[in-house]
């Protein structure tokens, strides 16, 4: 099975080309076989895999396979991996703006080209942050939306949150400093709190400037992660909630920089980063 | 960069061709981008980058590369994987037994080939075992040789080790069951116990019969791991040492099997397992 391994800031993807004549066979085979694929001993080893479909009602459809087999709805590094798989191969060139069918409905996605000519960063609209409480969903906040650095007890420490969804639910706390900051002791207690019945992803910030911060993620069914799209998205709200950052952040991860604009105009989050190739494949098993 | 990525029960390589006209540029550079070619996220993955080199005074040389850059002496694992490399690509398939010279000397595998005419197992002498104290090395047994089942005091426990050396230490621990055993909370303590100066890897075997074991090791400078080849000679050579198996023994290790045999008639420790193909690459950074 030929294949393409990229990674987006870290988050990394095998893909396979489902376009062609044998597209549904091939597409029907990653499925089958998702979890040895993405086994990082004994497969090519990936955080998933991303079927490269063609759409329904659009041009393209992105569906991708978590490790264990299952089927993940979205995945914002993912997209950007997808949008350039596509560009770099002629597909949607002509187009300022690429509609992509996935999990989570219908996104956008536009590619910005690097002097190779190839893909070099894309911008995804991530659609409008989700406040309203019981939707993130969170208990805090007795139903008054939204929840701006609400106390919580965990591991401890009082801890300040900002609950924000971006499909998938988000508490954002402040700190000083986060690269000494105790992830691991805190971040499982923040995942797991009564404050969150769905858990949550778990995201501390250090505010450099109003337009640049530092981020580290606890996520959800994970641990620690290089990077986390929908929680960048997620911080930047946060941090124009709190008045502690303008609408437009650098948004600094572990594993890259992710550019993030929260839209006056329109109400959604843009985020863009870069998205690349690490190498071509035929995988025997 | 061309590569083909192998595994010998779970234990993962680059495997990079270096015969070809332009082998010397290719090892400088595999060797130059070790640390990015086994990034799991950034890069291909691997738990080393094994270079196939034309030997000095024999036909073919193996040189591995550890994921922080470094060199590695040899690689039970690992070898195996070169041995299948090379006789899949039609090399020394005329010789019963293949020299290789290794940063550890020269070393001979034997390939068994499979219905499809491919390498399906590999014997690698590994050679004599080293049971004097003071080379394996440990101060236990007060230079009395060989050092068979005394007591250490490690994470309160008193626990009986055997002491071997295949070229690296080696301190076996028989248990009743090793799939329960605590082995993240025992490991580092005997990892770094006084007795064992260079520190040592661990094994914990649990015999099913005189000629079958489950393993289970603790890596020096690692962690748990899914195989160490090393270690799985150890163990049959404290086995026999213990009386407690005979001197052929198939030993079944997290990652997959091992058929290890301390011969009565030249002292060496022959192991046998599988190598397997996993995908063919070229390395696009």
């Amino acid at each position: 099975m030929q294949f393409t391994k990229m990674h987006g800031i870290g988050n990394d993807f095998i893909m396979v080309d489902c376009l062609g004549e044998d597209g549904r066979a091939l597409a029907q085979q990653a499925r089958a076989q998702a979890v040895a694929l993405c086994d990082r001993k004994f497969g090519i080893g990936g955080d998933g895999v991303i079927l490269v479909l063609p759409g329904e009602t659009v041009a393209y459809q992105m569906r991708m396979l978590n490790p264990d087999g299952s089927e993940a709805e979205m995945c914002g590094n993912g997209i950007r991996c997808f949008a350039k798989f596509l560009y770099d191969r002629g597909h949607g060139k002509d187009q300022a703006e690429l509609p992509v069918e996935t999990g989570a409905g219908l996104l956008h996605v536009a590619v910005q080209a690097g002097a190779d000519g190839k893909a070099a960063t894309v911008r995804v609209d991530m659609g409008e942050p989700v406040l309203i409480p019981a939707l993130v969903p969170t208990t805090l906040g007795e139903g008054e939306s939204p929840v701006v650095s609400l106390p919580i007890e965990a591991a401890g420490r009082t801890l300040l949150v900002t609950a924000v969804s971006m499909g998938n639910p988000h508490a954002v706390i402040f700190v000083d400093n986060v690269k000494d900051y105790p992830l691991e002791q805190v971040g499982p207690f923040v995942e797991s709190h009564a404050a969150f019945p769905k858990r949550t992803n778990t995201e501390f910030i250090e505010v450099i400037s109003e337009n640049e911060t530092k981020f580290r993620v606890w996520e959800r069914g994970a641990a620690e992660t290089l990077a986390c799209g929908t929680g960048a998205c997620a911080s930047v709200v946060a941090g124009v909630l709190n008045g502690k950052t303008g609408r437009r952040v650098l948004v600094h991860l572990p594993g890259g920089d992710l550019d993030i604009e929260w839209s006056e105009a329109d109400n959604h989050v843009y985020m863009t980063g870069a998205a690349a190739d690490v190498f071509e494949g035929n995988w025997v098993g």
